[in-house]
């Protein structure tokens, strides 16, 4: 049966940028069918049976892309938010204690539910026990790359990183003919795996074409311990040995030299920019206007709730506007246009499915989200993307489809209640360590 | 008729910011009557006939004080935001060709409905027909100071500045013993308006001790014209010529010197601090940590919709931490404490209604703010203050009392529809210039 949404703002996000105002969206099963203004629209005869839904005049866009998180990690979220050394305070040590297969799986489910409800319908995750993540991602009907995370010195679910890399290649395969949800071998950090791990990991993701993805020049420590050891910065190490290439998705990329953008571009990296989780720590704003300069592709990304505390693009769209205008003094640096590209078609781009999402056109699944303009906050909409980056919150979405499916309807998850997703996940915090730090 | 909140996670910004959790408030009439953890709550006997309120373990902090905004401005929300010259294109030419009374007063009870649902419940606008101010401010049960622009080359309301001086003097006379709302005469910036008019100005308001705000150090032409023409700061200059007082309310203060730091603090003055406009229109970062550091009361502002597009705290708040934590390189600079006080008790003192509002103590005024922990991004919550400042968005905001009075109940305006206050502002804007651009 064919879907056409009507009455709204279709901001298509296609090549020529064209925004059908007002407009309609029709699709069927997973993918969309048609576009275009009201006036094109199908006379009713034609798409006989078909089930209209009005938009209300809202602003009809492509589902956001998170290039960047750590879904597994909800339990953090604002444990130790202001203190200096909260990760060996607080992060590593309950990591070690409190975390296991089935935290991660029930994080990962409530992780989804809420990026679901924000207008998120990709998400490039880099955790644990991702077979768990893999699972609550299909389940919640979300898209999302499953990132089995590495590191060398152990983490709560393999001691050896070979094995994790095992693990990874083998949820690789799990999943590769899977319509929405892949997974890719993740290392941790540039300074956290050896040499060995890195190769290892480039290997099974790029004989697979999914992505390389990890924390790159985002620690003073880490740009201090390769200017040391190696008189040279993180990216430079990551080309030298081989594991910089258009699969490698680098988050963060806050140091950066000239020639490490030069070196970015010439490999075809993509940058996953995560201003939020970057400025709350304090740890500085990426050289974003040059990347986008130099044509690096760069999406956004919300880094995990323990870093950034929100899951949602609308949040870090309006800081990425702030940040990086007042960056450049330039008040015209940085439009509207841009930001939500990043969060959409670019951070398609960035996971290479920008044949599948991150537009609304033709032949594209229909990966859609619907921002109601009725609150307060959204009045008035003289241009879409203004009001989508500088107006817009996370609770002004109303409904969300991914590969066609409505998860998201009247600002309520459709197939789940969100409280079960909670009380389940609160349960097991209960029975961890967790428990002295919560208080509700 | 005693109202008492119960099981609500009590934020209550008094001196020792004490919080009680779970906690209760009881309040009769407009004053807050008593606080305190659960445990100690009145036997049911004692508060006979009161009305209980469940606040299912949500948070309740004193209601947000807005120090700097200019809510006659809905219409220009989002128009030409990244316009490099927007005020000369877009802002001056439609404020002379569509402002009037019957707009000021549309777009300000507008405003007024949107701060309340979003948890602001005292404002001190500035803005023109402040007159029409007062009154929607009033009529929608706000706490609220209309202040009167003046400029010096006339404005919509008035071509005289001292013709606006008398206004706004008539204003501050009319509202004297109003409960809620007064007025006050608001010079429009230091720059564009003469010494004679400053100090009409502050003559009025020191008098009836209401707030002379005026943006201060915000502009890069500002800055130039006082160097090249006084050799001086716009800070040494107010301070010059005398109006720099225990009244002031310095909106901005982007640029300045420690000097300026150190005229603010000897004369008693108050910094409106508005973070997301001015890195919006890439201004800068005004110096807040050396602010506080010495101890100059600062509160937060949004600025108008034109400029920070939203009129919300919990918004400022987090660009707040995210930006002065950058500035700092330190991730524990600025603690989500501090950032729920600016907005908060600060704000309040600024105003000089600290002995009224501002935090929940027996005998204050009960001006409250009901922020609900069931939504996706509100949990978990380990810390109150970390879940306001990082975790929250103005959807979180369940119910609003002012002076006992609930004016927002269930997320939705008690007193009136919200489409009613959006459709007699759009009427009204259809027969201005404004029709032009309007898409919707
Ligand atoms: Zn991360
Ligand atoms: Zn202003």
């Amino acid at each position: 049966m064919k879907t056409v949404i009507i009455n709204v703002i279709v901001v298509t996000m296609n090549e020529a940028r064209e925004i059908h105002n007002p407009g309609f969206v029709m699709f069927e099963k997973d993918t969309i069918l048609a576009t275009g203004p009201m006036k094109d629209l199908p006379k009713e005869e034609n798409v006989s049976g078909a089930h209209f839904i009005d938009g209300k005049n809202g602003i009809l866009m492509p589902g956001m892309v998170n290039l960047h998180t750590h879904m597994g990690m909800i339990p953090f979220r604002g444990l130790g938010d202001d203190c200096k050394d909260r990760l060996r305070v607080f992060l590593l040590p309950m990591e070690n204690k409190a975390m296991d297969q089935e935290m991660v799986y029930l994080s990962t489910r409530y992780a989804a539910g809420e990026m679901l409800l924000s207008g998120v319908t990709s998400v490039l995750d880099m955790y644990y026990y991702e077979e768990e993540a893999a699972k609550a991602m299909d389940e919640m009907g979300m898209r999302g790359i499953a990132g089995q995370t590495v590191m060398n010195e152990g983490a709560c679910d393999f001691s050896d990183p070979f094995d994790a890399i095992a693990y990874g290649e083998r949820l690789i395969k799990k999943y590769a003919a899977h319509p929405r949800i892949s997974a890719c071998v993740a290392p941790h950090g540039t300074s956290t795996c050896s040499k060995e791990v890195l190769l290892a990991a480039y290997q099974a993701d790029a004989s697979y074409q999914v992505p390389f993805t990890i924390h790159t020049a985002e620690m003073d420590y880490e740009m201090e311990y390769f200017r040391k050891d190696y008189g040279m910065t993180p990216v430079q190490y990551l080309d030298s040995i081989g594991v910089l290439g258009e699969v490698t998705v680098a988050a963060h990329c806050i140091h950066m030299t000239e020639e490490d953008l030069l070196l970015l571009k010439k490999s075809g990296a993509k940058v996953a920019h995560c201003i939020g989780s970057n400025t709350k720590a304090a740890k500085g704003v990426a050289p974003v206007t040059n990347m986008l300069e130099k044509e690096i592709p760069v999406g956004l990304g919300t880094d995990g709730p323990a870093s950034g505390n929100t899951l949602d693009l609308l949040t870090q769209m309006k800081l990425c506007a702030d940040f990086h205008k007042n960056e450049t003094k330039d008040r015209s640096a940085f439009p509207a246009e841009i930001i939500v590209s990043l969060a959409t078609i670019q951070g398609a781009k960035a996971l290479g499915l920008d044949a599948v999402t991150g537009s609304i056109e033709p032949g594209k699944q229909a990966d859609m989200v619907l921002v109601e303009t009725g609150s307060a906050n959204m009045f008035p909409v003289y241009d879409p993307y203004s009001a989508l980056v500088y107006s817009a919150n996370p609770s002004n979405v109303e409904a969300v489809y991914v590969a066609g499916e409505c998860l998201v309807k009247d600002k309520s998850l459709v197939n789940v209640e969100l409280n079960e997703l909670r009380d389940s996940l609160i349960q097991k915090m209960k029975k961890t360590e967790f428990r002295k730090y919560m208080v509700l």
